[in-house]
């Protein structure tokens, strides 16, 4: 029996630790990364009394028994622009201030500029401010030693605002997971060099370099390898000496299932599982996902081996099921949500697969003025006729349960796209 | 009277155009890109007839009459592997054909390796297999010339999968904007700098190049200018030549607001404005939004211009609102959407501000086992009191519309986050 989904995830979970190194990265960088250590208010902010306006600093003491009929006069000193360091306040003197600004010692009010009289060379006061008025207190927004955020918090926008306005010019992040990725295949040729005949193009790594990207991971490694132990060696390779967080393969994975379902394999390739038992060892082999059955998991030294299967769509499948959410755990990320593209009645009946957990491409079209999720079906396994187009068709897939039945014409069914991008 | 929050959006959208030039990338790097030109399939896939199964491919003419107690025996030639280049299959033979290998020529059926019965060096057929069966003709799953994305398609991964399959390893996609990003102020010291007495450390430059790169922009300059003409003429110059797709800078806006407020303004900088008037062409000044009352929107030479109020608040929510929607009508990219993290009752009531979309910052609560948005009020304008706290101490947003009244303790709201990473 392959594992179902959920338990092939926990089995991942399970043996992949969260990265423990960290990197200094400039604040301005830092967006969607994960701190490594608690951040704590290295200052006060505002490090010094502040006006919170343009007006005028004075001293309240200065005003006392100012009324519009008798206003106090107070000679203006120099101004005060942000930046600027201020002379002490004179006695009974008043100093125009822009927002931002160091407050002159001795001054412990701010009249607003819109509400200020000024009389030739003074401001008129026709009532006494209130002591405090307008300007901010060294620590009043933040006091140093505030508790600011846990380690391992991801940094949104907000996050990045408060650190940099803190002075952090950097910060120590969770290191990125670092990632090996190999396409497995005699006949694979890069995308964008001339096919010989019986070559095709290599998608699959294309799709990893991408998704595992947008992931939050770092590509070390890539490229194609060709069937052979010798060369595939470079698998190994990239677990050693911790070169790589995890390795990610796709092919060589179809003879393996056969031969577990007990079938001849004369002549087969079973490379990459071959290479996990050799080199290291099989986790599980075999998953109840269509598509994506071969999935295997295992670890070669220290380092996770995803072995995926090579069709296009069950890459898809299974980075997004099991290699996304070890990428997020090996980068202490929140693990990925299902990107929900709504709730449409299903076009036509899909039929349930027993123990598997089956994922169908949909096409949402205008039916009499509501959108129907039509499934786009492959022709029956095994085939691969319709292996890229069905893709090219989709506006998004559905899931059915392992344990669900047929879902029939016009029942509510959720569609998602795959995330990244 | 300010222009609405929709009536700037909409002036900003008809001002900036979609930016006309592309670049070459990757496929593997082309994710959240978008095509420049329309695609079309340039080749047939796949390319040559091809085994969809592991399995022996053979003619059916050859297999006529056979039956299970007569099975015709087809003498097995060399196995063909994926990549290989077959030979023609010879009379009455059979090959061993691997899933994904070319056929060989005068083959039009592959019998699967589990229902394949094989006698020595024969394969024994029981009975005549259906034409065609199992295996793919070329451009049976796309055919060359099929047409596949308009131009503007945003790529994701089922794109990327498309167009590498079919050969692309590189894509032309519409250039990234380039963005210039300046802070105006003389009290700002990038973080990371040791501060003087006065000065406060440049929070705003950080925050906008994160959320640039995030929304899919290039920065190509950015930094801190002094309030002064000399100095300030670096943003007419990221504006010359081309140089930038956009300028967006902050601080040096408060003062314009009083003078339109007919308020004295004497003494007060207003610099950005100043230097949009002289240089080029303010499009509009003032928005109904709080925070981000005095966003200014104008055009030096041909390129757009913001200028943002200096609150690293009001910068999160002027960018979001009409800075990111600019990025994506420059990236050719769908403007936007919200991030919302759910719908919760009111913790407390909030007063709406007539003319003035109001954000207020919200805290999630648990209050006898329900979650409540509970709004994070900063002390009356105008005070800066609480201006970074009240990020720190946010889980999201709330807002209320120009037109609408309070809302009540207890009412449900929706909360947003500001996207981004």
């Amino acid at each position: 029996m392959p594992l179902s989904v959920q338990a092939m995830l926990e089995l991942v979970l399970t043996t992949v630790p969260r990265c423990g190194e960290s990197e200094k990265v400039p604040t301005s960088q830092a967006l969607g990364r994960v701190l490594a250590d608690r951040a704590v208010a290295p200052v006060d902010l505002p490090a010094f009394p502040r006006s919170a306006v343009d007006g005028y600093a004075l001293s309240v003491a200065d005003c006392q028994g100012a009324t519009p009929e008798q206003p106090v006069f107070l000679p203006l000193g120099a101004k005060v622009l942000a930046g600027q360091l201020p002379a002490p306040l004179g006695p009974g003197g008043a100093t125009f201030v822009t927002t931002g600004a160091m407050l002159p010692p001795g001054a412990d009010a701010v009249i607003l500029v819109e509400r200020a009289q000024v009389q030739g060379n003074a401001l008129a006061v026709s009532e006494p401010p209130r002591p405090g008025q307008h300007l901010s207190r060294p620590g009043e927004d933040i006091r140093r030693g505030r508790f600011l955020f846990p380690a391992g918090r991801r940094l949104g926008l907000p996050e990045i605002a408060i650190l940099a306005s803190l002075g952090y010019g950097e910060l120590e992040v969770i290191r990125r997971p670092r990632v090996a990725i190999f396409s497995t295949g005699d006949e694979l040729v890069s995308p964008g060099a001339p096919l010989a005949p019986a070559q095709v193009h290599d998608t699959n790594s294309v799709i990893l370099r991408a998704a595992v990207e947008a992931a939050g991971g770092v590509v070390t490694r890539w490229g194609i390898l060709p069937d052979r132990y010798p060369e595939l060696a470079e698998i190994a390779a990239a677990c050693a000496g911790g070169e790589s967080d995890l390795v990610v393969t796709t092919g060589g994975t179809g003879a393996s299932m056969l031969a577990l379902a007990g079938s001849p394999v004369d002549g087969l390739h079973d490379l990459v599982p071959g290479l996990l038992a050799g080199s290291g060892v099989i986790l599980n082999q075999g998953v109840g996902v269509v598509p994506g059955k071969p999935t295997a998991f295992g670890r070669i030294g220290p380092t996770p081996v995803f072995a995926l299967a090579g069709w296009p769509y069950a890459v898809l499948v299974t980075f997004h099921l099991f290699v996304a959410p070890c990428l997020a755990r090996l980068g202490g990320l929140p693990l990925p949500a299902e990107r929900r593209l709504g709730r449409f009645p299903l076009g036509e009946e899909v039929k349930g697969e027993a123990g598997f957990r089956r994922y169908v491409q949909v096409r949402l079209e205008d039916r009499g003025g509501e959108r129907f999720a039509v499934p786009i079906l492959p022709p029956p396994p095994p085939s691969a006729a319709r292996s890229i187009s069905l893709l090219l068709e989709a506006d998004g897939y559905i899931y059915l349960e392992a344990g669900e039945t047929d879902r029939s014409a016009g029942e509510p069914v959720d569609v998602y796209v795959f995330p990244g991008g």
